[in-house]
């Protein structure tokens, strides 16, 4: 398992991820970070909500990215210097979410990349897009 | 269980909430979100690295952005628009860190609140800086 | 997080948690204590009881008492020391569940309170009541 | 996967489940019942207890009574009526914790058992001490 050096890095590289995202997920993150906003823990109160129902961690979902940064693109080895988020749409419960993470700009001379990320759901709408910097090995 | 309207969240404002991460979280993060990069999974890998040894996922850490952000301040029925993070130094297992969330700005005429956020670990050190931009009720 | 000392604490004052109690809840619950009963477990079997499905672990359901107490009244400092629990009806799988703490009496020169505790569904029909006993600080 | 019926239960008999409880179950079980109170999940924070460390959440250590109740005494198709608990002692991660269910008293013209409980530690020291109702099949 060893990531991309910077010069194996090329504009336009693309890797992904994908996942089922489940209740068992949401609970489980919640039990990781302490985040019970009953937005994802509360059915009732979900569905009095504008979203009619329990939706995922936003983080969780965003959690993909780091997936696919520290697994494919650029790979192990890479330090995650920076990530910056929108989101754009909920995530429900037993949505299956795709992260995409494109190589957007490299700094040779800083050992360092810039990724296009965004996550889509399986009906292909955009529920994150954000960007990505990583330092990479020489 | 319901947060703050814009009436009610005042520039300064500030909420934090305070977690050991332990190896048991690391693992079920990496269940959740597919993330088996060995910088958090393989210690013996991990031992080679410029941080000699296993660190914590960077979204897991900042997730307890979102739990400062969902279940405090604003709190409930705020909406997540946005999330930049810098990840300034490695969480280490067992590490206690505190996100705290502070309100920076807030933008009456379209209900937005920008919040300065950052995570620090026990010695106090800056782990993670970012900014976060959320709508909230009237 | 402070929790309160007993002169904060007045009889009547109330707190509550409310959770969607899931599957996987309920599958967690039983690798963390070994509590494979069928009535849990086993959806062929549970049809065949009086209850007709599985239905969730009673001391699940009664963990949220101390949720309640732990965090929000009398809150984190405070030393649980007694719980007694009726199980009056049972929670079904996604059923929507709020555990409710009242100040029943306040014994201050014991630092020690007592609290009527029930749960109740998303029918508003208690399925847990019992009481509790803390110890506080002064 | 069967109970007991009344007639098959005598006044003595006894059952117990052992486990060592890890920060896994900790973190699993504050995802379920959403109890973070810092006692268990803030090591920086516990250590200024009394306990000097993180706790098991009391419900945790409690559940392993109704493992024994549920699945081996009197075992499946028993209905839990009844649950008193005082709690003597903290468990602490790791601690290898054996939960012991007695039959104290069987009221068979009711179908109902009372029996006599306790978690005790590694040690040979009680955590939990309590009595408990079920109504069993005839």
């Amino acid at each position: 398992m060893k990531g991309l050096t910077i010069n194996e890095i090329e504009v336009g590289q693309s890797a992904s991820y994908t996942k089922t995202i489940t209740e068992a997920d949401v609970i489980l993150f919640a039990g990781i970070t302490g985040d019970n906003n009953p937005a994802h823990m509360n059915e009732v109160y979900a569905k009095e909500t504008m979203f009619k129902g329990r939706i995922v961690h936003g983080m969780l979902s965003a959690g993909l990215i780091s997936t696919v940064l520290g697994m494919y693109l650029p790979g192990p080895g890479s330090i995650y210097a920076k990530q910056d988020i929108k989101f754009l749409a909920p995530v429900r419960f037993n949505d299956t979410i795709t992260a995409t993470c494109t190589v957007k700009e490299k700094i040779t001379e800083r050992n360092r990349v810039i990724m296009d990320c965004k996550v889509t759901n399986q009906d292909g709408a955009d529920v994150i897009v954000g960007e990505a910097v990583l330092v990479v090995g020489k």
